[in-house]
């Protein structure tokens, strides 16, 4: 039986210690091509690169592993990977990350690991959005591996629903005291003040993105209940943003017409 | 009776044709703050800036308006409106646009116009992203503005639900020819044939973006069909991403034990 193609990029760049943990895991599960950023791009979202033209080179960062780095986006990164470097070999599935730091609640907006992901789903490949809840450089990538072996193996094994991505989170914890997966929503959130104001040596002030990030949902079903509570959260994401609910309640707005609504406004 | 404050942005930046006819609009209606990009950011999605400061000005651009200028992305705009300028002055409403082309289906996900309207919406501010499918740096933001004035004012009247914005997307037609305003879903669509390929001068191949749209889908309840069929078209959209279908379909993935199954799959 041939082995599946696994497509892995991430956010934090080409040399981050996430995307080597997930390229051992998804090694052991099918033949891996990475094709990621030449430099880190958190915080980058569903970002493209218009108005400058993207490269992209062979790099040799993991031993038989066919490796590409880019100057773009993640977006870029699978945009480029689809056109340039896979054409006709269709990956199975497509995996992003592991991100450095949480991308649960609303932060899956902001985050380039998950648009990354969102991308490949765009274009029909399952995909995953890995990240773990520890900034730090030598955070331990390694506890959850198990756990994401197998997750992976479900989704290789039973596919994900058209369109669909997996946001999955990662509590900071020894493996085993990993409680397990919880499959959850995206908890309602908000960051809070959000930039510290500093002064350059010419007097001028400048902002720097900084912030509190509160939890408004009380839900015991959403990802940032499940992290706290000592649970992997994977939040089932799509990339069809309409809120279905809310269509008959703006029905009322087709009435609006031209010029006779705005003619009688101004009369 | 006080009028509402309406914050506006946008994502061609401060000094684009788009934004001073919104701005007209907007101002008939109440009290105008603009907080706009200072150049140009098509194409950023829901990016933030994290790796450099950012940098805010006072705009002399639009007559008797407050104005700003920021050196970051359209996201930023919105968090440093609330962070810096607004702070307790909350806005009833925020705008974003007009963007110089279509943010139609899937566009919704690259458009920094759309993004810093969800943005917005994630402050619990009611919101829209407009878009005119007309890229010409002088398009005709006029032929419409009786429509946006009325659905500004039907917005300003009844709200949103929480949480929601409004993708509104306007075709290239002379006013008296749009047929009116349908609410709808986002198109299924891709993006296709997406780079064109190029040789500097040191002789390095490098890409750049571009690409075809294809409509995938042949619903006559989506934004490309009431584009196409002469409507503007309204896609109430929104910032939880959860697949809630997904959810029973994933619940076999809570069964995966630590370390027990990956010790079963190694034997």
């Amino acid at each position: 039986m041939s082995r599946p193609l696994i497509l892995v990029t991430n956010d934090d760049g080409i040399t981050a210690p996430g995307i080597r943990a997930l390229v051992d895991v998804a090694s052991q599960l099918g033949d891996v091509v990475v094709v990621a950023p030449d430099s880190p791009q958190s915080g980058m979202g569903h970002a493209v690169t218009i108005h400058d033209p993207v490269r992209i080179h062979e790099a040799k960062v993991f031993e038989g592993i066919e490796a590409y780095e880019c100057t773009g986006t993640p977006v870029d990164c699978v945009k480029l990977a689809k056109h340039l470097i896979l054409r006709d070999r269709k990956p199975t599935l497509a995996l992003s990350g592991i991100n450095h730091g949480s991308n649960a609640a609303i932060n899956i907006l902001y985050s380039g690991t998950l648009s990354a992901a969102m991308e490949a789903s765009l274009e029909g490949i399952p995909s995953i959005g890995f990240s773990l809840l520890d900034f730090a450089y030598d955070a331990d990538f390694d506890a959850a591996k198990p756990y994401l072996s197998e997750l992976i193996s479900f989704v290789l094994e039973h596919g994900l629903s058209s369109g669909s991505l997996l946001n999955v989170n990662i509590p900071k914890l020894p493996g085993d005291q990993i409680k397990g997966l919880k499959v959850c929503r995206q908890a309602d959130s908000r960051w809070e003040e959000e930039f510290m104001e500093a002064t350059d040596p010419r007097g001028q002030k400048y902002y720097w993105l900084t912030g509190k990030f509160v939890n408004m949902d009380s839900g015991e079903d959403t990802d940032l209940w499940a992290l706290e509570n000592g649970y992997i959260s994977v939040v089932p994401s799509m990339h069809d943003l309409t809120n279905y609910k809310a269509i008959p309640l703006l029905k009322d707005m087709e009435k609006i017409s031209y010029p006779s609504s705005a003619d009688l406004r101004s009369a």
